[in-house]
């Protein structure tokens, strides 16, 4: 008989189900989805205010509207009469080095220049400057910087307050404040989108760039059944799906005040 | 030109993402991802308890484990050196009708009684009797109940207190307790399992049994990350994955007091 | 240990595999892919015109363009930056009810004709209006008639031609041509399409519906393929894909003769 | 109104369908499914021993029994209730650096070797004992080589002859022989496998390494579609499936003589 092979994730035993050791029944209730994410991901369980931007960092990428591939591959998928999971499946399958990917493409370019100031003994801000100039030589982009749509992304400031208060903010952080002064410098308005920031946050609570991808698949699922359904349930199948003349008839503007 | 298409999920406009009408950046940090979750399936945000509710549900069913088809199914792909998203979307490919599928099917047969009960003026108990009497001619096995590993499942406990908690206890529930003792007056000793308190739960909560499938989808998906995540990391690729027989190897017991 | 469970598809032995029984080494090069695709598929060899005509079968759908779903489906997941497998992997997904469906679809609708005509006694005429009265009064669509693009379409034509050349022509060729001569008497001019074609041809050969969709899967992988390289090698990540404002700009007409 | 982008794959016109610029309807019934997919990947038709060749390859690899994960990733699928495509989408994922890549792999590394005898004009036989020597020292494997069941593969023998007889043998296939040669010389009997011979035969063909995968894809469609449709007809939903403890109970070897 072959040995066993091993998992550190979960145990399994009769009437007990413990996630790398604590017991499932004893999560549920008083921990978020964010908490025990964090926990089956790293091992540990966060702190509560750490908890909280888990929650902000997954609730920040749920949905982007109807033209991510994403969206456009799960929908076509489901007009031709898929499943629910088959639909999804192929929404998942869109998130990859280019969808998704800024996350953990800017955390090794922020970690690149987080090196380089450390080794020349710099500033953050003049090592960002130098590893800009060299990409610019090599016709690399920056990623996680600047947005097709939008030039001021409110969740980006949210997420960095979040942080702030979790006090998490570490050299990834810093790193990209410090790229979008040195873009300014250069004459250039160019700010920390969304997923800019998300990587950078993540990279400072010590998450690998190889699962950062992972936590937008995560975020993103919700959004991709609630555009599946919505296609079963409004449209016809095998319509021609356009990418881009769409338009938004849900509620109107309301806040959680009102 | 053709007409535009309509989707009612997010609007996007120029430094603003509004889910449902509601501004993500005022979300984030303000509601977990639970709650985010009903807003996007359902159109409108949870009461508190209700988001710790969902919450719950979604930890619940986080994992199970390395013996379930979809974690077999993505550590299979991972092993021939696919991607992460090509790994998960094939873990998720494998939620269907059999895997996750009692919460639905559960669902639709206490509807079933729920219904006979009141046509006939009869108690649920009543009518779970009958529904099972029924079933058990056609060979029909009901969903959601017994489980192979575990007789008294913690989770579904918590689960009904925290239902109870949040005052959701409707008639799906109070049917599938008839069930349960339907099941025990027969001398079967058949008790609701996580899914079938899951599937009871959503239906009294509002939810589409179409929809219920996703939600053990976005449940699942850190499950199925860390699972890829761990096969790349540990494992040879092209290794014969033994479905059984494997041991954990993973922090010991502990909890959320300690 | 557990019993062993059985495949009755290949066998390998040490320097041997074989394919129902048929040594693969022996295969090459003796039979044409058709051939082997319709062993693998049904247990036996087919004669050498029924070869002929799975090859024909298989290349009247090998590609359609880049509208229907499958290549959007793949073009998208490939603009993400996929791999092929991956990106294939989404265009096989797309095959279903919808699309490719049409096959299987026509064959059981064709299957009822021919089971009223012996029911009733009547000719597969008489018995194809009936069901088509029938089918209107339902609100049901006949499949595997008429095109979007093609109103005579010479797949079609040729199918048939090799079907006959081949001795397989069949009940359900026949109620085919029934339906087309029904729908003419009633005013319509709807012909068999090149799946209405497939699905009858297919059907007088012995495959079972269940298969169908499957011969359509193998047959479109290929074109599903050249999509993807060609999105890879001719776009740029994460374009837009307009499903339909496309030219195409391959070689000219040419001929087998010239 | 955007710019209509291109496509140099099939051209769709009422009542005509050209892929490449051959009517799909004149090439059926003349050319082999092979000779198609060839076209369809080349642009151009190959000559009648090439198209034989074609045929042979995609023969030689339709399957390999139960045990390659792409079998298991779509059976373990396919026993949780999904669609026959859902399922074969999932084996076609499983198809990648590791599982069909050694084709790929293969043709790379001997490419090096052909470009070092050039470079170094010296013997390919010279320069594959130089290449192996270097590999060594990196710890890296020559794919294509050995397998883990077949010390002598008649696919291999047969492939090889069928590529001499359509004239196509070039530096590659020597490149792999002055390869096996070169183990031998070592010491290890380290024969070509049938993705070596694959990987030598098609880059002298002239396919480039990123399409080779394809090729593979193709050829093992309708394998897993045989798997799938067994698995639905003879198993039971969300069976353990063990994968090495299985058995052939199919028809009793036969040859095409008989």
């Amino acid at each position: 008989m072959r040995d066993a092979w091993h998992t550190a994730i979960t145990q399994i035993q009769p009437n007990s189900v413990r996630v790398r050791g604590y017991d499932i029944a004893e999560l549920m209730g008083a921990v978020s989805f964010g908490a025990a994410v964090y926990l089956i991901l790293r091992g540990e369980l966060p702190d509560e205010p750490t908890a909280r931007l888990m929650d902000a960092i997954l609730v920040s990428s749920i949905d982007h509207g109807a033209t991510p591939p994403s969206v456009l591959a799960a929908r076509t998928v489901a007009s031709t009469g898929a499943s629910l999971s088959q639909s999804v499946a192929a929404g998942i399958s869109s998130i990859n080095r280019w969808h998704g990917g800024a996350i953990q493409d800017c955390d090794k370019q922020l970690g690149r220049i987080i090196e380089r100031a450390e080794r020349e003994g710099a500033s953050l801000e003049k090592a960002a400057a130098a590893e800009l100039a060299e990409m610019k030589q090599r016709r690399e982009r920056m990623s996680g910087f600047g947005h097709r749509v939008h030039t001021s992304d409110p969740r980006t400031t949210r997420l960095f307050a979040l942080a702030e208060q979790a006090g998490k903010v570490g050299r990834f952080v810093e790193a990209a404040h410090a790229v979008e002064r040195a873009f300014a410098q250069s004459g250039r308005a160019l700010p920390i989108n969304v997923d800019g920031a998300i990587g950078a946050i993540l990279a400072d609570l010590g998450f690998e760039p190889g699962v950062m991808n992972g936590l937008f698949m995560i975020a993103r699922t919700p959004g991709l059944i609630a555009h599946v359904v919505e296609e079963q349930a409004r449209q016809k199948p095998m319509r021609t799906i356009d990418p881009t003349n769409h338009a938004y008839d849900g509620p109107g503007e309301r806040s959680l005040g009102s």
